[in-house]
């Protein structure tokens, strides 16, 4: 008898010690696993030898998935295997899409739910020494993506500008000089900012930092 | 000869099994565990039995212990006994006052990181179901305390009421009439709301909910 079952699974930041115990229960028990190009493959040592593995990312030279045929794979392998794990980078509630995966399979009567991964919204400013908040100085943090489904930049930085967040911005190096404009017209010219790649991954691409003088 | 060492570690939101395999390893290397009222003490049992354990929380009945006291602690111990393990609810960087212990202890040569954990901010509302992002609903989060030092409600409250954002508060049981208060004359009166306590946590006193309609 099979229990049609999917799990989204946050895979953390990169670093494959910053996942967490359920999320390599989690893996140990799927019988499919779809994950994401951000998903350190590391981590895929943690499933069953028999396992289905499927990678769903977008990668140079390979096959791109829609969004509609991750869903409908989802979909097709719980209710034929079991326990589906989608693995996402970083918290699959957070930029990651997670909230439509579950969303869609509800009606096809598989048991959904989600275990947190840690973002790497918070631990790539932690690994550089930068903390989100501090008395005194920040008492809330704004995570604004750069690149929003209509390809504009979000109308809620210039509000961050406004506030005393720390403000952290993913995905934003296409709009880096748009965003600096609007920071520089709210009057935070003078604001330091941490440009981050690669935060917590060993390094590929080069990672590079403008300033750090918070 | 003694390395001092000083490791801040994000012990996540309650759920015992939300804490990282590096949180873990650094458990279990610590000579000294400092740990605080919101850390679940299930996790104490990776620690080796000779590790000394303090507890440095606030209870009812018991002493509680000032910021500086526990500084000096972290000090006194380290250069003692080496490593040091000052374990936090959550993440250390996100209201967590870990950026303070760190910066008291560099002058006395005590090396230091921090180990990021799972934020009771995005993990609670997870557990109920609700993203902190949706493409097309919301574009971005903001993470607010309800009470800062001065005790004020924090102004950045009211921007937040006026952008897409979801708007996370944490600590904001006791300014709850004025928070409303905020978001209504922003407009916002129809804007549903979640009131979670004891999100990952067995539940001892009762957590509740207004609504949840998003």
């Amino acid at each position: 008898m099979i229990h049609p079952q999917l799990s989204v699974v946050g895979a953390g930041p990169g670093d494959p010690e910053l996942i967490t115990l359920k999320a390599i229960k989690t893996i140990a028990s799927a019988k499919v696993i779809l994950y994401d190009a951000l998903v350190n493959e590391a981590l895929l040592m943690y499933a069953s030898p028999t396992t289905e593995l499927i990678f769903v990312g977008k990668r140079k030279g390979c096959y791109a998935y829609q969004q509609e045929q991750i869903n409908e794979l989802i979909v097709n392998r719980a209710l034929k295997y079991g326990h589906v794990v989608r693995l996402k980078g970083g918290d699959p509630f957070i930029f990651g899409r997670g909230a439509e995966e579950l969303e869609y399979v509800q009606p096809f009567g598989i048991a959904a739910h989600v275990v947190p991964g840690i973002s790497s919204s918070s631990a790539v400013p932690a690994y550089q020494g930068i903390p989100l908040t501090k008395r005194g100085a920040s008492e809330s943090f704004w995570v604004i993506t750069g690149t929003t489904k209509t390809h504009h930049i979000s109308g809620d930085i210039a509000l961050a500008a406004q506030s005393t967040a720390t403000v952290v911005i993913l995905m934003g190096m296409g709009k880096l000089s748009e965003i600096v404009q609007v920071f520089s017209q709210a009057g935070q010219s003078e604001t330091a900012i941490a440009v981050i790649a690669n935060g917590t991954r060993p390094r590929r691409k080069s990672g590079y930092r403008v300033d750090k003088n918070y």
